[in-house]
């Protein structure tokens, strides 16, 4: 089903959406045989909502692919990842709440140190601390380039994001980090023809970056990898009707929620409360509202079980004052597994829960990765999420006489 | 998800996959409302790994569509068995172990009796034997061509193999069987330009052929049909990055692994013990192990419920074997079904298991298609069965930020 399929047959109505994401819900149990963390967690509000709810797994990429949170992301909000891809760079722009346009060019980068001879003796010039990397990052910000603004942003430790903005600015580039050391940092490349002038704007920032560190110390040199633009997507608006909001504290969320057209509200602070506070504040103003919870996915990717149970039981928390909004439509899903026992993402498909007045119930009160796969929705493609939740918003004609 | 997304996301890893391929798995009750030959089975090692595992049903080629079992172990293997087409002629040469190469056009030639008028009497000369047929192919095999290589190898009976070697040959051709007798062979004609060598040489042959045995009785000429090329497919080693082995008894199994790359040992005997040898023999040698079970087939085919039965009872006598070698991925699977009920392979979905430490396991300590009709990991496509191995296998990275 192609986008403009859908897009013609929305029609307008009054109704609210609230989409759940807990970062990396899905997971496996510590041992063979038992309860994943979802089954674990004591979760008696959206068990109660999963029996008046019809459940199911997404698959976000593909079987067997293990997502990250951008593709992850995507695929909920209906866009393929396969065929929209946030590079690298791209991806730690938005990480460090960067307002990534459509005329900027992202790179990965981190300080590094060499040798009077210019090799490299440390890829991450001894994983300097993040205040000493800020005044590094002063310094490399009085460089001024003609043609192009320069943003650098620090993410953490050695670590900062690399911004270019002009027109006519492409990602077809190569990397300076040669990922092993002895060697000097790579020239920097166009591998594309229109990637001639991105390279000629990096190449003059590098040379005069080397002269202003040249008398630092571990950090004398920069390396930059995963150059990116972002690609362009069809707002929420446009491809859905909907006046989308997205409650989110990490900057990568709020970066793909910008991408697809959502306003980015800001939480007071960042707990959850913090986020389900803005929910209710805002609740007359939108259609749409991703609220993003991190911290499932931060326990799953530390291998902290017990965190990560907590960390549901915490939202489960916040269940009741969201059934007081009276959204017609909730959805509860991931973007993406994270398995506390494997410490990392993975390729298991992820619990989806989708109430409404209108979905077939499958009267199962426990929301769990078993009661998910034998859920009414069966396992399908993350995409397909979005078409379910405005059917039942009652937000799309019928096809066809 | 093309082939080259997947490839670009290989990592290195030195866990082991064994896929064993019960030949035609998939089973039908005798009555209605009863069990299949699966179910019957008294099963306890695979029920007992099924409680560890995820189950689930494969489609080979498309729902409703019977597989041969080419395409249906393609699938498994994962290329998609609409895009790779193996042939019938090539199908023959490799059911008799002839290592087919890329330079070959092979065909299913038989013997046939023709009057002296040429009109074609019987088109399988009474069935003659097969030592009958050797002897007839040992003096086809005094001839000769200038610009090719001949290879004929008999089949059975009336049946043989029908090689050509050399370069630029093509398998858009006609073929001579009329498949009715009271007329003459049909000529030998290239369907497309490409194939007018391919026509020229294979036509010599038969005009020599037709010399050859023209004193002989009741087998006084031969028929040709099915010429076919084999596709060229990306080894597993390129596709997977899997080092492969192929233990199957059959040429056309054989023939078909090493299509895909794999080296195919050969067994000491006949055996099913001894194809489990062969695995123990050379498990520290390879990362994936594909074992081929011929007799679940064999036995639906002819219609034998009971011999299907306890052919699958054989090979669960082999699991705690194949156990002890603790690979990290096991898939019991089907290359299709073969009821006994239809005596003939069918289009029902096959039986899927798969083991690994990583699975969300169904626990259901029950190896059968209604419970694989309700494993969670659902009724998919077969060529989704290699990413799943290769996800549990640890050897797929993330994909994307």
């Amino acid at each position: 089903m192609d986008a403009d399929f859908l897009k013609n047959l929305l029609i307008p109505a009054r109704t609210k959406i609230v989409m759940l994401v807990l970062d990396g819900l899905g997971g496996l149990p510590p041992l063979p045989g038992g309860k994943t963390e979802l089954e674990t967690a004591q979760t008696p509000n959206l068990d109660a909502l999963a029996q008046r709810s019809a459940l199911g797994l997404t698959i976000p990429v593909a079987p067997g692919i293990t997502p990250g949170s951008g593709p992850g992301h995507l695929a909920l909000f209906g866009f393929d990842p396969l065929r929209y891809e946030i590079g690298r760079g791209a991806m730690e722009a938005l990480g460090v709440d960067f307002e990534l346009g459509p005329d900027d060019l992202a790179a990965r980068g981190n300080f590094c140190t060499i040798d009077p001879g210019g090799l490299i003796v440390d890829r991450r010039a001894g994983r300097l601390c993040t205040s000493a990397s800020q005044e590094l990052i002063n310094r490399l910000s009085l460089i001024k380039l003609p043609e192009a603004d320069i943003f650098i942003c620090p993410v953490k430790e050695h670590r900062f994001a690399f911004i270019l903005r002009a027109s006519g600015l492409h990602d077809a580039l190569s990397e300076t980090d040669p990922q092993v050391t002895g060697v000097p940092p790579l020239p920097l490349l166009a591998l594309d023809p229109t990637a001639e002038k991105s390279a000629r704007l990096v190449n003059q920032f590098l040379l005069q970056a080397r002269d202003l560190l040249a008398d630092c110390s571990p950090a004398n040199m920069i390396l930059l990898r995963g150059f990116a633009r972002l690609p362009l997507l069809p707002t929420f608006q446009e491809r859905y009707g909907l006046n989308a909001a997205a409650i989110a504290i990490n900057g990568m969320y709020r970066g793909v929620a910008r991408l697809v057209g959502m306003q980015v509200l800001n939480p007071a602070g960042t707990t959850l409360e913090d986020e389900f506070n803005l929910l209710h504040q805002y609740w007359d103003e939108f259609d749409f509202f991703y609220l993003h919870v991190k911290k499932t996915d931060t326990c799953g990717e530390s291998g902290d079980f017990n965190g990560k149970v907590k960390a549901i039981e915490e939202v489960d928390a916040q269940i009741s004052a969201l059934l007081a909004l009276q959204p017609d439509v909730i959805i509860v899903c991931g973007d993406h597994s994270s398995p506390a026992v494997l410490k990392s993402h993975s390729w298991h498909p992820v619990p989806l829960l989708l109430y409404s007045p209108y979905v077939r119930s499958d009267g199962n009160a426990e929301f769990g990765e078993h009661a998910c796969s034998h859920g009414s929705l069966g396992t399908i493609p993350a995409i397909q999420v979005m078409p379910l939740a405005l059917a039942n918003a009652l937000r799309i004609a019928k096809y066809g006489a």
